[in-house]
């Protein structure tokens, strides 16, 4: 029987890093793979230093993400699920239509049509989507003390994005679950466990 | 007034390195920008260095080369055309197609989605094609030491890769020129020029 894949997605100071510890665990019972995009392989996690690390044209960026996740679709992901495990991915396809289709403004069907192998081959089950506003996210990355190449983007950067998120919601309804992100730890937990315990029944 | 741009194509061991040499030797009087692919840039090499040196996937090996083109379209190719200089590169989206979509059988569509961006964007004035066989090109590669991950793949591979290239030539005629590359130097060379002659009259 094949494995459920779960991915989550969220803007950078959504909260989604701590739910997903929480999420691990409430899984660590199941065979389960986690994997992060960009990287979960060798060679991924080389393309991920070159996206991290360097300046480059929207284009390249969405490509080089496109190309991660195929491989890491074909030597993790589907093998995975394929012998029966769960799969738990921190981003997937959503992430590059929010950041490159949106944050970027290159398109939703240009960013689908670079990763057309994903999309029709190796898509999730159910998509967790975090959701908080750029503002409060904003409030809450003030704490951090280092911040990437994406991460330092500009507010109107990051309302694009949230918005990429909001219409991926809409357009994707029976994937992607939108999970209110405000609240205390356990609070967004429970919201969590009420989607994934209904996807395990279903799926059971 | 925009500048010329040239693209070289073959077949490892068609003989194409050479006939550049000479290429770049014939256009030094003109404002000549030389590049190749993968490569051309400090990211760009990055990638090569990435696709050279690591087993992967048919579509993330696509997707780099993609990610590699679109960076170099993007931050030299179509700025130098616009300031008027003339670009040969050595290899662009033709390989991709003749590689990737016959090669590794993606298929020619595939690659033209993922190369959308230059396919629309930065298309070569003429492409010339180094047209031997196969066979005659691994007579030719046996004297070399050292062979790359995709010059070392199956006779096979290499037979696809050619078809692709003779389709290539038969889609896209105005822009794709075909050289008889068996003979010597100067005997292909004085095809070259003849080709590029009648560019040139025609971009004076």
């Amino acid at each position: 029987m094949r494995g459920i894949f779960i991915s989550v997605e969220g803007t950078d100071g959504s909260g989604k890093s701590t739910q997903l510890e929480l999420i691990k665990d409430y899984f660590k019972s199941d065979n389960l793979v986690f994997v992060r995009e960009p990287g979960g392989t060798k060679l991924c996690e080389k393309i991920r230093d070159i996206i991290i690390n360097n300046d480059m044209c929207p284009e390249s960026e969405a490509l080089l993400y496109a190309a991660s996740r195929a491989e890491l679709a074909n030597k993790v992901i589907m093998p995975a699920l394929k012998s029966g495990k769960t799969v738990i991915c921190d981003r997937y396809i959503d992430s590059s239509i929010a950041y490159q289709g949106y944050g970027r403004k290159m398109g939703i069907e240009k960013i689908i049509e670079i990763n057309s192998f994903v999309f029709n081959n190796c898509m999730p089950d159910m998509t967790l989507f975090f959701d908080i506003t750029p503002e409060e996210c904003i409030l809450r990355k003030k704490e951090q003390k280092e911040l990437d190449r994406i991460e330092s983007e500009s507010l109107d950067f990051h309302k694009r994005v949230y918005k990429g998120y909001l219409d991926i919601c809409y357009k994707y309804p029976s994937r992607v679950r939108s999970i209110n992100a405000v609240g205390t730890v356990n609070e967004v937990f429970e919201r969590v466990k009420s989607q994934i315990d209904l996807l395990r029944c279903k799926n059971a």
